[in-house]
C-alpha cells in the first residue's frame, strides 16, 4: 500500500493556509473556551482538556486506515473523559499528506496518522517500521517493536524530529498487484512499466522494470490507457472499491514488496512529554486498540472481497514463482544496501530488524506455517 | 495450554477462607478508606476510586499469562489516573483456579483472568472463543472476535453467568506435545497415555489413547516414571522451564489441539455496568493491550528457548504427518458434535466460528501462508 497525493488532495492544499489560520481559533493544549469544556468535574482548577487535530496521509474516511482514524479519537475522548479531543483532517484537508511528519514535527498539528516508510526521506532508519521487502509478517514485526526493542529504536529515530511514534494496525501481507501480463520470471520484469512506489520500486528498476509515479487518483486510467502495465495496491477490499478487476488480468500473490506494513500514530513530542501520566497512558492504549481492530478488519473485508473478486469477477489468482521471488530477493538486499548507506542509526535498526527476524523465524516456521500447510483446510 | 491446579494451589484453597475474609475488609466498588485514596482532583464530590480484585487460573506470577495480569492492573490504574485499582491473586490464592468464573460471577471477586475453554463445563459455548482443535488461528480468532460478530456472541454466552468477557491476549499455535515414543501414524495414539485435557483430550480417547490428568506441578514426575508416555504443554518458553527435554524424546508440532489459544479477562456484569463510561473505555483498551503485548511476548520468548532446546538441548522436532492430523481432524469433528449437542447456544456460536472460518481461510492461503511457505526464508 501505498496513497499518495489524489486530485482532491491537491484542492485541498490551496485550501490549506485558510483552514489553518480558522483552526488557529480553536487550538490546543490551552485552556478551552468555557462552553466546550466537557470535564465534569466540579472543582475549583478544572482539568485541562487539550484540543487536538490529527492529520492523515489517507483520503478523508479512507476504509479502514481512516476510519480507524476517527475510532482512536472517539476512544481517547471516551477513555481520557473528555481531556483529550481529537479532529481528525484527511490528508490534504490540512496539509498535503506527505506533509504530516514536518507539520507535526514542528507542531502546527498535534497528531498524525501513517506509516513510517513514508519518510524515509527524512531518515532512512524509518522505513523498518512500516514494511521492509522479505522482512516479517504481521504477527513478527509487532513482537519486534512491542517487546523485541524495536519500540525503543523507533522512539529514538523519531525523537530526532520532536516526534513520538504509537502502533496504528497493520494491513497483513498485501497482494503483490494486479498485471495486464503474466509474469513467469524475473525476465518479465524487464520494460515493465508499474505503479509500485518505495523500496518496491528500486528493486523493480533492478530487475529492468519502470516504476512509475502515479497518483492514487490516477491509478485506474492509467492502467486502463496502457500508461502502466502493473500496478500494486492493497489487498482485495481497497482495491475491488478502485475496479482493478475490470482492467486488469492478473492478481499476484504474495505481495513480497509488503509482507506486513505496520501502520502508525505520531504525536508532537513537546505536547506528549508535558501530558499527564494518565493521558499518556490513554494515548498507549488506543494505538493498541488499534493495533488489534485494523488487522482484524483488513483480514474481514479482504476475505469477503476475495471471494467476490474469485467467484463472481472471475479473478485468477496468480502465485509468482519461487525462482521470480528469490531473484527480486537478491536485487532487495541490493536495494536495502544502497539506502541505509553509511547512516549508522539505519545500520543500528536494520540489524536489531534482521536479527530479530532470524530468531522468530524458525519458531513462525514449526508453528504458524504448520498450521497454515498442514491444520487449515 | 492448558493450566490446572497445582499442589501449591490446593495449599492456596485451604487459606482461601481467611484470606477471603481478611480481604473483605478492603473490599471494592465503595468509596475508599481516606487513606487509601489516590485522586487528585480536590473536589467538592471526589470520584469514587473502585478497589477490585482479580484472580487468575494460572501460578502466581505465571511468565506471560500472569505477568500480563500485573500489567493490566498497571496499565488500568494509570489509564484511570487512579479511579480502579486492582490487585491480582495467582490461582488458589483466593479461589482454586477453575473456581473464578463463579467467584466473579458471584461477585465475590471483581474480575479474572483465564481462557474460555475452561468454562465449557458450565456452557459448551465458552470453549469457541478459547481454542477449537484444527480451528482458527491468533490472527483469525482475533479478526473473528472483534469485528466477525464473535465478540457479540462471547458477551451473549456470558451475560448469563453475569460476566463480561474481554480479549486477554492469544498464545499463538502451541507445540503438539512431548512424547517419548514416535507417533508415525494415527495408530501409534491406542494405548498411549497422554495429559491432555479438554477436547483435544476427548481426540486422543477417540484415537483409542487414555486422557489422563495429570496436575501441572506433577506433570514432569508422571512423565519421567512412566505414569504418562506423553504430555502437551505451551511452547519452547514454558516447556523448557518444566524441563520436558530432559526425560522425553521428541518434540511434535503442530498443536493440533490449540492452535491459538485466545486468552481472557472477566469482568462481574453488574460491576462493569454501573462504571462511568470512560473507565469502561479503559478496561477495554487495556485488553487491547494485553492482546497485542501477549502474543508479541510469547513469539519473542519462543523463538529464544526454542533455539536454546534445538541447538544447546539437542532436542529433535517432529512434525505430525499428514494422515496422522487428518485421523486426528475427523475424530475432533465427532468430539465437537458430542460437545455441542442439543444446545442452541453452542450451534449459534459454532455456526458463526465456522462461517467465519471458511470466509478468512481461502484469504490467508493467498496471503500469510503465501509469506511462510514463499517469502519467508
Amino acid at each position: 500500500m501505498s496513497i499518495h497525493i489524489s486530485n482532491v488532495m491537491k484542492k485541498g492544499i490551496k485550501k490549506t493556509i485558510g483552514v489553518l489560520s480558522m483552526l488557529f481559533l480553536f487550538s490546543c493544549l490551552g485552556d478551552p473556551p468555557a462552553s466546550m469544556s466537557t470535564t465534569s468535574y466540579d472543582t475549583t482548577k478544572p482539568d485541562k482538556v487539550f484540543y487536538w487535530k490529527m492529520t492523515t496521509t489517507w483520503p478523508p474516511n479512507f476504509p479502514v486506515v481512516g476510519e480507524v482514524a476517527e475510532k482512536y479519537s472517539e476512544w481517547v475522548d471516551e477513555m481520557s473523559n473528555g481531556q483529550i479531543k481529537i479532529k481528525v483532517y484527511g490528508g490534504g484537508e490540512l496539509v498535503p499528506p506527505l506533509e504530516a511528519f514536518d507539520a507535526v514535527s514542528q507542531g502546527t498539528i498535534e497528531m498524525g496518522c501513517g506509516a513510517s516508510y513514508y519518510w524515509a526521506g527524512k531518515t532512512p532508519a524509518a522505513q523498518f517500521f512500516a514494511a521492509v521487502p522479505f522482512g516479517m509478517n504481521s504477527q513478527q514485526i509487532t513482537s519486534w517493536i512491542e517487546v523485541g526493542g524495536g519500540y525503543e529504536l523507533w522512539r529514538k529515530t523519531y525523537a530526532k524530529f520532536n516526534l513520538v511514534p504509537f502502533l496504528g494496525g497493520n494491513t497483513g501481507v498485501q497482494m503483490g498487484g494486479w498485471f495486464n501480463r503474466e509474469i513467469n520470471s524475473i525476465d518479465d520484469f524487464k520494460g515493465l512499466k508499474m505503479r509500485l512506489p518505495g523500496i518496491g520500486g528500486k528493486v523493480l528498476e533492478k530487475a529492468g522494470g519502470a516504476a512509475v509515479l502515479v497518483a492514487g487518483s490516477e491509478v485506474y486510467t492509467s492502467l486502463e490507457r496502457g500508461v502502466i502495465d502493473a500496478t500494486e495496491w492493497i489487498g482485495p477490499y481497497h482495491d475491488y472499491k478502485m475496479g482493478f478487476h475490470k482492467i486488469a488480468k492478473y492478481y499476484y500473490t504474495p505481495g513480497w514488496h509488503e509482507p506486513g506494513t505496520q501502520l502508525e500514530f505520531f504525536i508532537n513530542k513537546n505536547l506528549y512529554d508535558g501530558l499527564p501520566k494518565h493521558l499518556q497512558g490513554v494515548l498507549d492504549a488506543a494505538s493498541k486498540r488499534a493495533q488489534t481492530w485494523v488487522l482484524a478488519e483488513f483480514d474481514k473485508q479482504n476475505g469477503i472481497y476475495l471471494d467476490k473478486l474469485v467467484n463472481e469477477e472471475g479473478v485468477e489468482i496468480r502465485e509468482f514463482s519461487q525462482e521470480t521471488l528469490e531473484a527480486l530477493r537478491l536485487h532487495t538486499d541490493e536495494a536495502l544496501k544502497e539506502m541505509i548507506g553509511d547512516d549508522p542509526l539505519s545500520k543500528e535498526v536494520y540489524e536489531s530488524y534482521s536479527k530479530f527476524q532470524k530468531k522468530i523465524s524458525p519458531w513462525s516456521e514449526v508453528t504458524e506455517k504448520a498450521y497454515y500447510n498442514k491444520i487449515q483446510k
